[in-house]
């Protein structure tokens, strides 16, 4: 059956994460259940490159979507948008996937954004996009502090009790944090992440900013391997799948 | 009565505009009746400097309330901001209002922002704060046109038929139009702007982007002082009041 590529931007905030659950719409279902117009009415089946969780946002999740029948990528497009309104979800380019590609296990390298608001009041523009922490945020001393997370390490600390990867070993390939008015953006780059992995390091690292933590923590949290020593998991709502990255070049369309 | 000056944020989404209306909650009414908390249950009155349609949103729109007790304004903005919730409105400062200052005639400039998201597929997570145009566009092009306009003209030919000011000479201080990424940006500046000028403004220089119309079009269209000729008015959406500059110096808390 012809297995396409899909680059994906959604509002987290409509959802109850990427995945199918019980209690609430998912990216998953809607885009399942909106493609079957175009699939003789079957549901399609759809596998995403980051399972965000509920209220996570995206700007360039890749998802395959396997359909009975072919269609050109910019028609997929096309129809697809046309279905899935008034969804929050739009499908930004499509492509034919190539042999043996897999939208999770053929990703070399994934990039996440986190959004704190730091300013007294709360959002109102954006609310639902942001963390707001009322508290004066020291950016520099939350970079230094990133630096040292940096490079292959064992993230227990920093991974969900609920995670179900194999090893809790990743390699941290980029991790920056700086100020942008009254943001602080925290940008993340590797291969793949531990679930709540990119949430616990901007909550650790959050401790530093509010000067409640020293530069060293978040490391010395790391060495510990204990999930108890690290902050709290930040909320969803900051954080957005940026991209995605194939060793297969996608024609995306 | 004390008199205080606001600086309000609001996702305009969720209002009929800044002033109360009969057909859905305003800014105005939002903030008045939440005052009321703080006011011995007497409605408060506020004044805006500027009054932003349905749909338009603000990061930096001023306002006056004037209440019966004494405040800090401190303590003003955190009172207000704890009953504002939850409507999309946040006061981001305070200040006590100057002697003989008016939110709207003491404007010396206003700015505003103009977002088009410029792609083929539709917002998902901008949605409500983009004016989508999936046609190619000609930034510089626009950029350009908009020169023609600066200075001091008679703006009839980009006014609401609803527009209540005396006078339709205006200066426009700065019309600037930019790529960034998938987004072209407009920012405008003058003392004061006619009603829908910015967005009928926004929708003529979209001609030019288009390349459906040469970019001495915008100039030929001020001068035939005709409304009839411009291009259409542009989504609220996309509109954003950014600031205002007072002679007098506020105290903002």
């Amino acid at each position: 059956m012809p297995r396409y590529a899909l680059l994906l931007e959604y509002d987290g905030g409509a959802f109850q994460g990427w995945q199918r659950q019980s209690n609430g719409p998912s990216v998953q279902q809607a885009l399942e259940e909106r493609a079957a117009a175009i699939n003789g009415g079957a549901n399609a089946v759809a596998v995403a490159a980051g399972r965000t969780d509920s209220g996570v946002h995206a700007v360039g999740q890749v998802v395959e979507l396997t359909l009975d029948p072919e269609f050109t990528p910019e028609r997929l497009r096309l129809a697809l948008n046309f279905h899935l309104r008034p969804w929050p979800v739009v499908v930004r380019a499509a492509a034919h996937a190539p042999k043996g590609w897999s939208p999770r296990f053929s990703a070399t390298q994934r990039a996440y954004r986190y959004r704190i608001l730091n300013r007294p009041t709360r959002a109102a523009l954006d609310a639902g996009r942001v963390w707001h922490i009322p508290y004066p945020m020291d950016a520099p001393a939350m970079h230094a502090a990133a630096a040292g997370l940096l490079g292959q390490h064992d993230f227990t600390a920093f991974r969900a009790a609920s995670c179900q990867a194999a090893s809790p070993i990743r390699t941290m390939e980029r991790l920056e944090v700086r100020r942008e008015g009254e943001e602080i953006i925290i940008e993340v780059e590797a291969r793949s992440f531990l679930h709540h992995q990119i949430r616990n390091l901007a909550g650790t690292l959050a401790e530093v900013g509010r000067g409640r933590r020293e530069i060293t923590w978040p490391r010395e949290v790391l060495d510990t391997r204990d999930r108890a020593q690290a902050g709290m998991t930040a909320p969803p709502d900051g954080l957005c799948f940026m991209w995605v990255r194939y060793a297969q070049a996608l024609d995306w369309r």
